[in-house]
């Protein structure tokens, strides 16, 4: 028997989850579906910030970088991630953005290679990534690819093709976890281990997991790690960044300077010695560069906590049950309406996001929004939907895949208003 | 005969820029002598902030990024800084850190002058500085410097020497505008155009400048510049940073793909096409990389606001007026306690502070704090004090020397409590 509006509520109802959507300032008459683009505020936040303005810093001024505990914000929020994220607290900090962080730990693992005794006479050259990669994590590889004088390649294969494309050429793994446009899983573990016995270290970008899914960096062995404050961590527009440094590897990098080589005197060992001469921090501090912002850590601070209070192997049975249930809704009521499922059918390799491909994604995206249902459009042709279980509903699926249904139906999406593009989706 | 106290408040009574000082939310019972570290609060600040975070986050969502123009903060903001220090529009960007700007236009300004036809055989290889330039800018360098291979050379001379020492060896000339310890001001202008006579390039870093000193970057054909948004501009602690890139080297630098490294998504030609390679945009966004913090640009935003309020031309005749009376005071009714000048005398090359070095320049600053007249301490020996022409008034001197005075008259400094070193100052 098909699901009904009526078995969404029950289900609503009996949700442990449920009253974690009070947490959040979310608007009337928006189904939001584009947390893993910018999660909402959460109802704490604004408090918050008013206490870190008004009185941190208003009053305190420049004594607040001791007596509030300023200088400690970029360990203290990343010692709360590192629970989300399968780290010890002492090997991530936030730190600038995910595109920085990640130029700053494909360097160091660069370094770490270029460190070790050869087995055999070819240099490892290799930086292994997936083309369908977050762009910027290309970009940032092919700038310090470009600054190192041309020694490296970035070879660019298949979702599927990763694991074989792993050999003794190969320097550095780099993925994302969880696939931007279609919400894919890549395994962790499987493919460090491989990475590991192929001589290669492993980087990871956390972007679409971290608050998502469970990881467990240590677990899989992981080297290295970026990931994102303002999908689903909550952080705000723009929230800083962290960055993840297995302690092995932090112990190995003490004595080589510029092994990280944006080396601002935020990671300095001593920043308020003004030596003239850099002497990196011994730890994860090493990573951190300039100045952090207090005000937009402050907001990342209260974000964590929203997924911290849910824990996220609960935040993954409601996710899990989210996707399914917007899979068969999507396929059971738009059948012959022109969708392709673009993610991956099984949960168990599926990110909290489900993609649909469709011909006119962008107009049909632009008449969901217009109805309050926002999900957002990935070129060039995806309808990409993230299911946050910490505030969305079973209900709010059901109507979601309601409105795709009758937008698609009734073709409301052909109108010229719809067709329009817009700087950002 | 000598300056009263009731000299002082007459010309604060008659001070056309006094009115300004209700723009800030001061706590009562302080002398703020360190908006050169960290800028007061402006009261429209937390009006702003709360704007963004509760109607433009809260309610907007991901929709903001086009509907609240945040996807234009980093220019709109850099357009007002740009009216501060003599560039275009389109010459300045807000972004990430100080230190990281300078990584990007260092490794610009080396990229450029590679490119350069040579007129001898020999290889311009030295980056001239200052050995006592703010560290941060040295880290930066020997971190580049270290990823270039070690084809540069740091050159590390005395303020007194940077002339001289400008020759055909010189690919690029790095300063920082105002000493952060001394407040000695290069002359900006004549600098740059020995560096261009030498065939240099001219890198400036007003991160003490910038809402303190008038500063005309194109008039003084500055190749490039960074700057601090959280001192005189009042942005808020760890507030975006900006970077300035003159529009002949931005077309010049145009087919150059990697010539700024840090080749991140913002960046782009068209972010949100998502293309696995590459392609700068052509102006000043290339100097982009991660997302923008849009909190902490709103307060950068209402900061930068208060500076072009006033004026920076009525801010620097105030400015020179205080600390020309802070310099003649302390130097009256501090006589023979042991203070020695470390800025320069003359007011034309003097920031917006004056600092004195003492033996016990520590303990001297807490027992300041502690009485609530906050400046601060830069290693090894010195007392560091901040005239924001913006708040700081005429008594607010005279009461700063009396405490100075009757502090070391005392030795109220010589105190257990005042001598425990603490993280930050």
């Amino acid at each position: 028997m098909d699901t009904t509006r009526q078995d969404c509520a029950a289900r609503d109802a009996a949700d442990a989850l449920a009253p974690h959507r009070n947490a959040f300032a979310l608007p009337d008459g928006v189904i939001y579906l584009d947390g893993n683009s910018l999660g909402p505020l959460p109802r704490a936040t604004a408090a918050r910030l008013r206490e870190v303005v008004e009185r941190e810093w208003g009053e305190g001024l420049i004594r607040s970088w001791n007596s509030a505990g300023w200088i400690d914000a970029p360990r203290r929020v990343g010692a709360k991630i590192a629970r989300l994220v399968g780290a010890q607290a002492n090997e991530l900090i936030c730190a600038d953005s995910t595109s920085i962080n990640l130029f700053k730990v494909l360097a160091g693992a660069l370094a770490l290679q270029a460190a070790r005794p050869r087995v055999s006479t070819n240099e490892r050259r290799v930086i292994l990534t997936e083309r369908s990669n977050f762009p910027t994590d290309l970009y940032m590889a092919q700038g310090l690819a470009d600054l190192l004088g041309g020694r490296h390649e970035l070879k660019l294969v298949e979702f599927d093709e990763v694991a074989a494309a792993i050999d003794e050429r190969v320097a550095v793994l780099m993925l994302t976890h969880v696939n931007y446009r279609t919400g894919a899983m890549h395994d962790m573990a499987a493919l460090t281990r491989r990475a590991h016995d192929a001589g290669a270290l492993a980087i990871w970008d956390l972007a679409h997991s971290a608050g998502a899914v469970p990881v467990d960096l240590n677990a899989a062995g992981a080297d290295f790690a970026v990931g994102c404050g303002y999908k689903y961590l909550n952080g705000g527009p723009g929230a800083p960044a962290f960055v993840f440094v297995a302690e092995r590897h932090l112990a190995a990098l003490a004595d080589r300077t510029f092994a990280q080589p944006l080396s601002g005197w935020i990671g300095h060992r001593a920043p308020f010695d003004f030596d003239p001469d850099y002497a990196p921090a011994r730890g994860i501090d090493r990573f951190a560069v300039g100045t952090p912002s207090i005000l937009a850590l402050a907001a990342l601070d209260c974000g964590v906590e929203t997924v911290l209070a849910a824990g996220i192997d609960a935040l993954r049975a409601k996710s899990v049950a989210l996707t399914e249930l917007f899979i068969a809704l999507v396929e059971q009521r738009c059948a012959g309406l022109g969708l392709a499922l673009a993610s991956p059918r099984d949960a168990q390799p599926r990110g909290s996001q489900v993609s649909f491909a469709h011909e006119h994604a962008w107009p049909v995206m632009q008449a969901l929004i217009a109805r309050g249902v926002i999900g957002d459009f990935r070129a060039p042709d995806i309808l990409r939907f993230g299911f946050a279980p910490l505030y969305v509903r079973f209900v709010d699926v059901w109507d979601a895949a309601e409105a795709l249904r009758d937008i698609l139906a009734t073709r409301a999406w052909d109108r010229p208003e719809f067709k329009q593009r817009k700087t950002v989706t």
